[in-house]
């Protein structure tokens, strides 16, 4: 029930909240209103940092590229599967505009390859989780930062927060190489599905 | 706003009525009851075909093994990545108990490889959506299934619905192969690492 309730009421409290409303009011004008000033998933501390995400594998999941060591001379940049997800706020901000909001969080965590066989064929099946990385948009934050998104890596699960990581380390090949604002859509079907127009 | 309600009114409704009641009462009773009584996600038409689930998108991602067609002489079982989503209320009841409880539902989406190859390496990377199979556990309506999970296959996604599989089309497979009560967790590292005890 611990698990439950820090799910509740750290999770998806913004979306609930929005929900009551919504059952009240004009929905259009609380859905604006809401998605402005929802709090943001990402958290800092006064150095800048960013603080652990926790609780983002029950955020929305938008895809799940491989890069295995077997195919990348055994040293791929992210080994090996990147699990990648989106706070849920942000999702349904992404739904209704097709961009990425302010205070958007999306983190992207590294799973070993377990197999590469099965029951169901051969391939690349998950093993064990390797760490996370994340990225975060704020246009006052991060106002110097390309299309005000900056990266974030993470020593380990227990570290209490992730530096922020040089514009050349991340921020370049985002910038270069993401179908849209930073963001790898081209690998993402559920983000690409899930936007307007769809 | 549609969509978020949507979100609200079907995905995260009972964990919310649940986080409600829990500001009240004993959280530990209120899990209990919540769990017995939470309605399933899983719904059947009068002919006991599975309704084709909706929103799973937005449920709990426990991982995405790939087959592809070039590792399965072009033609994998379910070709080629598989998306596997847990409906959030079962999620909560495995994280307290370890167990699959009557009325789960896992959603098996399957997509395509879209390249091999982007700015992070040699690889497996997502494209498009291919359709989806649904199990649902439960002892009443299949009591005579291995462990009481039933199996369903969709034409279409416009497809209302979905024909139950003949027992030796997966379960036996499953049955055999799955590594806790015909779940593949041991490729699903969200799963592992909810269960209580981890």
């Amino acid at each position: 029930m611990a698990q439950l309730k820090r799910t509740l009421l750290g999770g998806f409290a913004p979306l609930l909240l929005s929900g009551m409303l919504a059952a009240q009011v004009t929905t259009a004008a609380v859905a604006g209103e809401h998605d402005k000033h929802a709090k943001s998933y990402a958290h800092f501390n006064k150095d800048g940092d960013l603080l652990t995400p926790r609780n983002y594998r029950e955020w929305i999941f938008v895809g799940a590229p491989v890069t295995p060591k077997d195919m990348n001379d055994g040293n791929p940049a992210f080994p090996e599967f990147h699990n990648v997800y989106i706070d849920p706020v942000s999702f349904a901000h992404w739904k209704k505009t097709g961009k990425f909001r302010d205070g958007t969080i999306i983190v992207k965590e590294l799973v070993s390859v377990g197999t590469k066989e099965s029951a169901s064929g051969n391939g690349y099946f998950q093993g064990e989780f390797l760490g996370i990385a994340a990225t975060v948009k704020d246009s006052k934050r991060f106002a110097d930062s390309h299309n005000n998104w900056a990266y974030f890596g993470f020593e380990s699960y227990e570290s209490k927060s992730g530096a922020k990581q040089p514009e050349e380390a991340c921020n370049v090949c985002h910038k270069d190489n993401a179908a849209e604002d930073n963001v790898f859509t081209q690998h993402y079907p559920v983000l690409r599905a899930a936007k307007p127009g769809k």
